[in-house]
């Protein structure tokens, strides 16, 4: 990741300064946390933690930067030491709790939790934020399609849509996460051990003057890998063709028109020539609603690619996370804070979440103090993952992350994990934290 | 920027070494185009080719690159001389001809056309997609939220909300573009040259046990610079200590409740203490909708930072950006190719788009193949930018293309420019265009 100590908002540093000039460093903890479920999700999928961790580690200011925001109208007034004393030795040294990435989440739950002198903690907002928030968005997104697809492998085709090319990196690793089988960005791949897939574009097929000559020479050079995409200009054509050549694709694709009808008359021509080994791939503007209403019909369908859905969450690009204060030190207090803006409320003070099994179910979560006793058989979710601006254990696998997520998301009601008007998970509030929150409240 | 050439989606690869092993490398020619419009989109604003060409200037690979590649299972049958002689010295060489950005661009009309050897101008697909497509897709975006906003100036907050951290910053480019006064982001100010702005957190007023001593200190640094952010805990009763404070901030800023009846009490609270310069300025997940309603309703508000709708274009997260084959040399011919899959079918052959005025005002545009005269008196949109893989001019001043944008976006017919249901922009196809794109397709 390339990290920049720019990367952030404006006033995330004259913040900083101001509480520079004010002698104002306390210990302070801000909490990650989404307000409310976006539509049509019943549960959130935490991810982003690995990339939050690695800009804590790395994010340092160079003094070309530093020259920059000296001489920035805005800072006119602030003292030259600020810069030479404050952003220039700068390095993240506080702690972080965070639940695994993988794991189920529901609003209010901290995603993540950062505790470090006030200046580092407030400063490193908004690039936490959008990597979690874009992590979160897109293996939330996932869940929900991995989970109709079932046993068929989805692949993340997104690249071409992601905002950016740094944003189709994360997404492919979000979205192998939350259960795709792979994706076709060779970035990611590279970098986090992604299993790679692709088949080949129209303009394979276009470049000859015949489709199946480029088939042929596909096949001769990519073998028992071949995936031959059948739609550029007739799909029931090309099927026939395929199936009269002699190749043996390992499967073929289909990217436009009705494919549930275009996938049965294929697998027909197939069946009937022998070829029932070639699998038929879907691709085209997919997502969980199309491809449940596909497969509801019995589509004879072996995997699907997906693209846009997935690399920008499409139906719900953002989420509302958020990065909130939630407790700081005042003297030698530890004072606990809320905002009370209308609808914007929060909760008071460093949480917990621990979440109910029954015979392998989720049955509720609750959310307390940090230092409450979690009730009998639970299962706690916050664990610290950083403590003095390092990591306190190495990076999980992210093949072992996925397998884990897979399984927890399994263990959600199924109520909650249904694609339309999905239930709301039950998410308790302990009363110490209501109790706190309303003392709080009371005293502003 | 950072550019890899491992950002890319595998087919893209397995392709060109599919026509390397072939001896094919004529030279093509791509169009980067959009299908449809977007939902309540009546116009799009082409952004991103500076990103582009950027990409397509610095894009190479690393030895390491190319031993990870080559190491693929996919590429077992692909002799090692395509990987030394094809990628270790590859430099995109071709042409470019694009609109500048900040046009107003409809479906089908070419943002950008890529002309190069096949394999250098196929690989290129993926990431000049996602850069073109999200700027393209922002700046589309905040050309209708600046529309509502006539002369009270917009700030893009939407970092924290962006999909990772170059997407905020592409954002930050792509909404400055099309009309936003300013950033948050700090990366984009010091890349870009945009107006960096800021106010303070939630967090600084909760930092201090009483908030007037926030704002005292704030003031104190930042002086007539300075933006409360006044919700918290009370906005009305923030305002009233305010005005009865001897404090003179530049604005106050509001992000919760009912902004509309808020923002009249302020006004009036600060009217009568004499605070009559200090602005309003609301935020608040803001878009073009709720900025109209406030302002219809005449709100006394001086200013609107919008953060998630901008920087996710959140009602249309993505747009249907496509990379087409539009022509291709076989042998002496140069062949204009089409795909003809249904609902994706293209028009054959490089184009241009000429945009005809009336009075100042964009009447229609002719969509024609490059080689034909346009109507008389009308505007050529697509113009060449890039030789031999160098610039053939230096790039614009992004405040010069931001001024053109506005400027063009104005001369658009009103009815197209309306936020609900648009009318649609007439873009004729020439005659010669259909007359092809039929030859090609009947010869399929």
């Amino acid at each position: 990741m390339h990290v920049s100590a720019l990367v952030t908002d404006l006033y995330e540093l004259t913040m900083m300064a101001g509480y520079w000039v004010a002698g104002m460093n306390p210990r302070a903890s801000f909490e990650v946390y989404v307000r409310e479920m976006p539509n049509h999700r019943g549960y959130l999928v935490a991810a982003g933690l690995e990339q939050a961790l690695e800009y804590l580690e790395l994010v340092r200011f160079t003094p070309e930067q530093i020259e920059y925001l000296r001489r920035l109208p805005v800072f006119a007034r602030v003292p030259r030491a600020f810069f030479e004393e404050c952003l220039g030795p700068f390095a993240f040294e506080g702690e972080v709790w965070a639940v695994e990435e993988g794991t189920p989440i529901f609003p209010h739950e901290p995603i993540l939790r950062v505790t470090a002198p006030l200046l580092q903690a407030q400063f490193v907002e908004t690039a936490l934020l959008a990597i979690v928030t874009c992590e979160t968005s897109i293996a939330s997104k996932t869940a929900r399609i991995a989970g109709v697809a079932g046993a068929r492998p989805i692949v993340e085709f997104g690249s071409r849509r992601a905002h950016g090319t740094e944003a189709g990196i994360l997404a492919a690793r979000a979205a192998y996460l939350a259960g795709c089988a792979g994706t076709s960005n060779v970035a990611a791949s590279h970098r986090f051990g992604i299993p790679v897939a692709g088949t080949m574009a129209h303009s394979w097929v276009m470049a000859f003057e015949d489709e199946m000559e480029a088939f042929k020479q596909w096949e001769a050079l990519y073998g028992e890998r071949s995936v031959f995409l059948i739609d550029t200009y007739d799909t029931v054509r090309a099927a026939t063709r395929i199936a009269e050549s002699g190749l043996r694709p390992a499967a073929v694709r289909l990217d436009s028109g009705d494919v549930l009808a275009l996938s049965r008359d294929v697998r027909q021509i197939f069946d009937r020539a022998g070829l029932v080994r070639t699998g038929i791939f879907v691709s085209g503007d997919l997502d969980e609603q199309k491809i449940a209403a596909m497969l509801e019909q019995g589509a004879p369908v072996d995997g699907f690619g997906v693209g846009t859905a997935i690399s920008t969450s499409s139906d719900a690009p953002a989420l509302g996370g958020v990065y909130k204060l939630v407790e700081i030190d005042r003297g030698e207090r530890r004072v606990p804070t809320i905002k009370r803006s209308t609808g914007k409320a929060s909760y008071a003070g460093c949480k917990q979440v621990w979440r109910t099994f029954d015979e392998g179910r989720a049955r509720g979560d609750l959310l307390g103090l940090a230092d409450e006793a979690g009730p009998e058989g639970s299962v706690a979710l916050v664990g610290r993952v950083m403590q003095d601006g390092r990591r306190t254990k190495p990076s999980p696998a992210l093949s072992d992350l996925r397998t884990r997520c897979l399984e927890q998301v399994k263990a959600l009601p199924d109520e909650v994990r249904r694609l339309d008007e999905p239930d709301r998970y039950p998410v308790r509030i302990s009363e110490r934290l209501a109790d706190l929150t309303a003392e709080v409240s009371s005293r502003i």
